[in-house]
């Protein structure tokens, strides 16, 4: 890990800059796979499949004996988390249904916002070695909450054809029941231009490597909303004199083991911290089984050490992280300057594994510095809000001259005559 | 206007269809015109400015001489009608800064959200003939309610290097100072990259033609955020025998004089209405300015007859439409069945005009069908929200236990290991 002292803001945007990845030869081969899924349906999903995952199935769709299965296998004490977690994520995302009230801009002139759930939403999960059911309550829970009528969920199978149990107990938990054994690129082709099996959606959702990612870029062009851009996993930990250095490095460690290519970035006004949190790193690291990932992260990661705290959280607003912890027992002093962030850690025992499965809040966040413009995913991921105006005579009667002025000087008369038609009327009644 | 008599369902599809456009050419040269923006900036602005907007500019930065112009040269009337509007359109949108509770999912764990105003955004505003200071006010307002420190508006020049005065005047009312005299796709790229007089800007919203929309698409792809993505404007209209055909008709053509390009839809349960609406549309076109256009968008709408209202309202939520008018009495019967729209206008005195300029809800709306998944601009639109968590000791030992048994069952032991030092330390002390 780089101790970088003191930069200077001139230099913040090249320590804020996330790797870029070299994009040419994938879109073509992203795009290569949509097409084909576009063109040949089921039939290519399972030409995939066996290509790509290894497999040959009978069917994508995951039955009832395999749902059976998931509840027998899974672990008694892991059921129990898993619904710990769910009561807190449904609480908090039930915080956000709002309703919001009729506003009666003028005398007969109201107007409202309605939310409606999205109907039909894909949930993409990744495979490999770690099942993330995480990720499906994360994405599932709010879903539900929002209304929505259709929900599909498509995650890779094992080179057995099998889905994790978990992933399967997650799912059931939520209520999902539409669940396709199709990973990768060809997954996210399904769910936006639909196949025999897999029905065409309005949104899809969700994490994933490389080709996922590229799927959904290409496939929102085609029209399907996706949940967000995304980029590699972050964490930028503020500390001072307060933090506990074994509590830094543990975090910092968390985010590492996630990829080669994780961001990790430390920053404090106080060089002891730094100095002791990098220690703790080195002790931890060696227990850990994911230590080969955690040390390449770790590897471009940097601290930095500013003189005042101004400065540290100055640069965490330009950095913009995903997940930003503020280590520290004077976290009041600092909440209100937070401008940029995914989610925000307050204090030293609110370390990032409770945000990213069981806290109440979600874990689908903005990377790559989108949290300067982007939200995470909430109820409002899930909803369009519509809204609704209802002008009486009397409405139209008095906000109509206005429309008349304002539509003549854009020049749009058609825009100008649907009012006076009806001024004319309403004035003969 | 193409009549349809009772569509079956499996025909929906390719009603609800809108035309597309060949791409390929405009992406080259979209394309093109970023990257020289983005390589040469104020130099290839004031080039582009001279080649397609036909004036060579000192300065493309609006002065305060200008601004003072503007204020004279609006007519008073003008002026009253903008403030008006402008009322409405404030009370509406202070209607949805909403403050979310906190969230105590636990004991010891508390969690909230919070909106922060998007720090840059960048607001377009279409030239032409006709100037579009209506849509000054729909993006500005929420802009400056949302608290957005850096406003900046594009906007092209006449070919004597002006800005029309209304535009002027309206960004004014909101408060906006910088406004640059860059249209196109050149205004894109300067506030999606910056350039030596242009801030490169978090989130770049508005209106355009194809070479603007096709250079917001591209520019998302860079990693600047876009309000939505954009296509012709729509309506959408469902009549029944409660209908006025006057008004109807005033409300199809309103839409019809956008483009030529403008879908402009009419769905009844009521053969006369339809027949009496048409024979209307005939009527008041003869007397309209932009009567090419809107014959040109009229050759390619359709009315569409059913026999019952629940298939109308079905269809609509089909098309799914930017603009929808429930022009009826019975309005309150239905529009708890609408599922998929941008904005709705509900009875016979609330006509498109009314929330284009003046009722308070946005202009700025979701077409192409989007509206099944992306909502209109609203103060959402110029704010993140940034989800926090606060755990006391009480709260990791209450949590912390679910959170390490999930983490290892994601085989996530730095995950893991974070709560355990924090067991650990917390049980000791």
């Amino acid at each position: 890990m780089r101790v970088v002292n003191n930069p200077p803001k001139s230099t913040w945007e090249e320590l804020t800059k996330r790797p870029s990845l070299e994009k040419q030869v994938l879109t073509e081969n992203v795009s290569e796979i949509l097409k084909d899924v576009q063109r040949n349906g089921d039939s290519a999903i399972y030409r995939y499949t066996q290509l790509l995952d290894g497999v040959q199935l009978n069917s994508i769709l995951v039955d009832e004996t395999e749902f059976e299965d998931a509840r027998e296998k899974v672990p008694l004490k892991l059921k129990e988390s898993m619904r710990l977690a769910y009561a807190n994520i449904e609480k908090f995302h039930k915080s956000q249904q709002i309703v919001e009230p009729v506003v009666e801009t003028m005398q007969g002139v109201r107007c409202w916002r309605k939310s409606v759930g999205i109907e039909k939403v894909g949930l993409y999960i990744p495979g490999g070695s770690a099942p993330l059911f995480s990720t499906v309550l994360m994405l599932g829970i709010p879903a539900k909450l929002a209304g929505c009528k259709e929900i599909v969920l498509c995650t890779p199978p094992s080179k057995e054809g099998k889905i994790n149990p978990a992933i399967l107990f997650a799912a059931e938990l939520v209520g999902i029941k539409t669940i396709f054994k199709i990973g990768g690129a060809q997954a996210i082709a399904a769910m936006g231009f639909g196949t025999e099996s897999v029905p065409k959606l309005d949104k899809i959702f969700g994490p994933g490597n490389q080709y996922v990612t590229k799927a959904k870029e290409l496939i929102q062009q085609s029209g399907t909303a996706i949940d967000m851009p995304a980029g590699p996993s972050e964490v930028l930990i503020i500390a001072d004199e307060t933090s506990n250095p074994i509590y830094v490095a543990a975090d910092l460690l968390s985010q590492a083991e996630h990829g080669a290519d994780s961001q990790v970035i430390l920053v404090s006004n106080c060089q002891s911290i730094i100095e002791k949190s990098i220690e703790q790193v080195q002790v931890q690291l060696t227990k850990l089984p994911r230590k080969n990932i955690a040390e390449q992260a770790l590897d471009k990661s940097r601290a930095i050490v500013f003189d005042e705290m101004k400065d540290c959280i100055a640069f965490s607003n330009s950095y913009a992280p995903e997940h930003l912890i503020l280590a520290s027992e004077s976290f009041n002093e600092y909440v209100e300057q937070i401008e940029n962030a995914g989610s925000v850690f307050l204090g030293n025992y609110s370390c990032e594994s409770a945000g990213d499965y069981a806290s109440g809040t979600n874990h689908t966040l903005p990377t790559n510095g989108f949290a300067k413009s982007y939200s995470g995913v909430s109820i409002d991921s899930f909803v369009k809000k519509i809204t609704f105006q209802e002008l009486t005579r009397e409405g139209i009667q008095s906000l109509g001259p206005a429309i008349e002025i304002m539509a003549e000087a854009e020049e749009l008369f058609a825009h100008k005559n649907a009012v006076t038609v009806r001024l004319k009327t309403v004035s003969d009644e």
